[in-house]
């Protein structure tokens, strides 16, 4: 196991690098033989699941159904929405031979799907009665990627992506704003990670929205990943389908539309915010395994209080992993420490002479020693407490990247530090533009809770509103 | 909803007609405008969720782990075993443009994923510390066919599919046969479906595998479906992809290897096996929702005992629909019959004169008037008979649909009537060629628990097993 640590790159000597170490040494990825794919194997893909079944949940209970709809998307439909089209056509894949045959229509596998929904909306709303329709689809999605990063940028994508359709603009725009509010605080609670919710620039949009809202964290190297979006699409799509409702007055109207989604990016974020150079630090709420055991020695001791350690875990519904084969302790401390376990538990001779077992926190590495009989008792307050420092340890760290200014040279010499840069701005491409030249810098998201006052610094114009401008994976 | 009602075909009159009627009727599925596409619909989905995450606990409770393979196949790697690519080739999708790029080699999208798990097998799989792997994958694939008959015949069908390795053939022959074991289990516990379980002739089997066993399932019309696979590889695709482990013996050694899969197919099984010429009839076990409930009028003596009701069935953890919209009760009698709810609950101000509500069983339409305070109460052991009896049901007739015979003239004639024939068998394709030829049926699978005795009555060369013959979905 020590020779695996040392595979781990040094996060401050060069963070691209250790990120993908720590994916590959942690067993959550492998890359696939062809270029662009991605194995998510099965310790990744259980940290998937622990992020589905919770997400999934609070769905349901805000009244979503799970549909699933066709991978494949004919040329024709993909074109129905103008500015959808032009935004998704050039990364798509394209089936062209069904067997032998060559295909009268070329398909696309879906990159997103609102064409599909759309045309099955179109069929299935034919009154107010059928609305809202609260529609959510678990699957994968893909775009053309050239390069792969694990769970950053690859060929294909797990993803969940939410459709509903309403009678009224407020009610849908009511929606598009909860599901945001959903992911903001699934992360900040499961993942511990601290975000930044707010608008898209008009630049920055998804094709064919009229509004994107998003969720922006920053990264341990001052780096922004969008995590999670959600659009407001007023009627325009519903129009391009003609998709039409009787409503309660007795007249045809058109309803409202939006999509939201997030993706296996999440695993990436929450990689790239706590982790470390042993690997993995996962939060407790979100860790497949909450606890390790690990046995030192075959002492007749030891292995009776592993056994009762793992009845009171189970009677407790605590998960746990236990490392009871032949390596040694310390290759079983860095195994431990590389996957993340939230606490590890070490049931040694020595200890046990004093009726004690010690427990590691994975974020700290403090070791606390504690008896024996009151190790599963203090889980759930150590678990909720390292949950809670991992939270605040991130948003410390985060805060301290963030500047302000109203001077665009100011703001030049503070592009080169690593962090997010907060200014009032007058919402036109072309500062976007013009700030995307000089400094490399995209406008992350609107904060939604200040006001713009001032002139633009980049510009000069009376402000709109204010915004984040950082680096982005 | 009488109109609803009115769409479905009598099963009797024309059973094709009558499955889609109801898999339409029953919101399950709708078809996508693409040639071939399935929608499934909320409630088809819900049932789909049920089956998969009694299944998922299944698997993981043996030791299996889920993981998500990529889903493109480059035509040279699909080509690595022989028999494998010649099986398949024929109905795959072919991409061949990403974006406006030709691709240097085609990929297909998976139609089941054996290369792909091979590859990655290669790469991690060193020691014989590292069998057994047991791997598990929920996805999707494709298949081009250019019918569609929903949750039997589709361009993608969801499913599972497991790949195992081991080291030893008797653990990958043991890994075959538990989990065709799972499948015939959760068949018979809870799609209460009567299934026989045996090998597939050298034809049948799957395109690469050593031995193929199967579930096969006989449908109220006496056709068979065969529900679920499992696989023996023996070393052929390890050699193929030159897999090797270092045994504890230190030589280098094949692995052997097992896949086994099951799709929404299942879906289609439970509703030829139950339903009826109202809808769907749903056992239990396997209902997205156990009861409905009707409120009758909008009396407040009503409305009190439907909120009692709803709460008794929470804290039960029942799950339940209320139909309390303002259509009529004959509307909503029918709305449930055709959702096939197990129990539906009526509350109505005249039983409630009486303290009583009215209970129906879905299976039966029985009606039982009860003590409103004892409705719940009642529920488990009500929920639980209708689970055996349609079990039962479904095996008397599928009991009265199976002939046994040692004359091929008498086999022809019983070949015109719905149903399995059982005989014993040379074992030889040349006679199932000849059998499908004479009367368009093929062999089901084997009798594992029956041994051979006697002639083959289609060649009457001595018998080598007894199997089952049968028309197929």
């Amino acid at each position: 196991m020590e020779k695996q640590v040392e595979k781990i790159t040094s996060r401050d000597v060069d963070f691209a690098k250790w990120y993908t170490d720590v994916c590959k040494v942690a067993d959550l990825v492998d890359y696939g033989n062809v270029k662009g794919s991605m194995i998510i194997r099965p310790y990744g893909y259980a940290i998937w699941e622990q992020m589905t079944s919770v997400l999934d949940k609070e769905f349901k209970k805000l009244g979503h159904e799970n549909v699933q709809m066709p991978m494949f998307i004919p040329e024709s439909l993909l074109n129905i929405e103008k500015e959808h089209v032009e935004g998704f056509a050039p990364e798509v894949a394209w089936v062209t031979y069904g067997g032998k045959e060559k295909l009268e229509e070329r398909m696309c596998v879906r990159p997103t799907s609102e064409t599909l929904f759309c045309e099955h909306f179109k069929k299935i709303i034919k009154s107010y009665r059928d609305l809202p329709l609260l529609y959510n689809q678990w699957c994968t999605i893909v775009r053309w990627e050239k390069t792969t990063r694990p769970f950053l940028r690859s060929r294909e994508i797990l993803w969940q992506e939410g459709h509903t359709m309403h009678a009224t603009e407020e009610e849908a725009r009511n929606e598009t704003l909860q599901m945001l509010k959903v992911y903001e605080d699934f992360q900040r609670n499961y993942l511990a990670i601290p975000v930044f919710v707010g608008r898209k620039s008009e630049k920055e949009k998804f094709a064919g929205a009229k509004e994107t809202y998003s969720i922006e964290a920053m990264m341990y190297d001052g780096v922004a990943l969008q995590n999670g979006t959600s659009h407001y699409f007023g009627q325009d799509f519903a129009k391009a389908f003609d998709i039409k409702f009787l409503d309660k007055d007795n007249t045809l109207k058109t309803p409202y539309q939006t999509s939201w989604g997030c993706t296996t990016r999440m695993i990436g974020a929450l990689i790239m915010t706590h982790s470390d150079d042993r690997g993995l630090v996962l939060p407790p709420n979100i860790a497949p395994y909450k606890v390790c055991l690990i046995p030192i020695g075959n002492d007749e001791k030891v292995t009776n209080t592993l056994n009762t350690l793992k009845e009171e875990l189970d009677s407790k519904n605590i998960t746990y992993k236990v490392l009871d084969d032949d390596k040694t302790p310390g290759f079983k401390f860095a195994e431990a420490e590389v996957k993340g376990y939230p606490i590890r538990i070490e049931i040694g001779k020595r200890d046990l002479e004093n009726n004690n077992v010690t427990l590691v926190r994975r974020d700290t590495l403090d070791k606390i020693i504690v008896n024996k009989d009151e190790a599963i008792d203090i889980l759930p307050i150590l678990l909720d407490t390292i949950q809670s420092d991992m939270y605040n340890k991130a948003l410390k760290r985060r805060n301290k990247m963030i500047y302000e200014t109203d001077n665009y040279e100011e703001f030049k010499e503070l592009a080169t530090k690593p962090g997010f840069i907060k200014v009032n701005w007058c919402g036109r491409t072309e500062c976007e533009d013009k700030v995307k030249e000089d400094t490399g810098l995209k406008t992350r998201c609107t904060i939604m809770d200040e006001k713009a006052s001032g002139k633009c610094p980049i510009c000069g114009h009376d402000a709109t509103c204010k915004i984040y401008f950082g680096k982005q994976y």
